[in-house]
């Protein structure tokens, strides 16, 4: 019994503390995701300095269950995906990744924010956090009135 | 015995014959599959007339690991899901469904044109086919300089 509770103590000690810890995690897999939607944001859109490019819309499967349901379920994430988008003969074509957007839903972790958890990984590389403890101001400001969807703007489509 | 055979006639009676049907089935649930890219062809370009719009691509598990390997196995899938793109307040959304493009791998079925088969369902609509017998000149003319790419223009991308 003793060894065993020794044991137990030393997994223990090792996890780390994921129920203390507030940050919405990487989204790890999320290219093989569902694809809700896309959308091109071009030189003078209101949005062009934050979300200029093509965005692509990724749900994991309690996401795809949530827009379904109208209401999102504990562990549904949603990823918005920006590229640059470049002009070439008459084409736009994807080019290097800005920034990678999370919604992560968690009703109590994050209550304070519709009950999503909201961040951006800069380039799309997992250590670079864009959002951190500003998720209020940067962006929950502007999905706050899309309560009646749930906070969410992206619908699903054929 | 003679029972078994007959009920065996009967069966293989009822059965669609697909060994002796050229036609590229339409892409069942492609909208669950990994989606590959996407690009915009806007007007100007010399392909805007046929495939004018957003479009996504999408490949089955057996077609992205055709992507990786450089050659795709039998079985494989690609899909050409072309989008209007619509033009507004500085932004491109996704309008109506003007066609879903398929390349569908058989290697012995389609040895006329690379071992793919191509189908357009206009609109995708799976009762809407546009290519029929014409997808030598309709389709493969174009994809015939692309043999090291085992016919394949797009290629995965992170």
């Amino acid at each position: 019994m003793k060894r065993t509770l020794a044991a137990f103590s030393l997994i223990a000690l090792a996890l780390p503390v994921a129920a203390a810890d507030p940050a919405v995690p990487y989204p790890e897999g999320y290219r093989d995701w569902y694809h809700v939607k896309s959308m091109v944001i071009e030189e003078g859109h209101p949005l062009f300095a934050a979300f200029g490019g093509i965005h692509h819309l990724y749900a994991n499967a309690a996401a795809v269950a949530g827009y379904k349901a109208g209401s999102f379920p504990d562990g549904a994430v949603i990823v918005f995906d920006l590229l640059e988008a470049t002009r070439s003969g008459n084409a736009l074509t994807e080019g290097a990744r800005k920034v990678v957007g999370v919604m992560h839903r968690d009703a109590s972790k994050f209550a304070a924010t519709g009950g999503w958890g909201f961040e951006g990984f800069a380039g799309g590389d997992r250590t670079q956090r864009v959002v951190g403890d500003d998720a209020v101001d940067a962006c929950f400001a502007c999905h706050a009135p899309q309560k009646d969807q749930d906070y969410v703007f992206s619908a699903l489509r054929d």
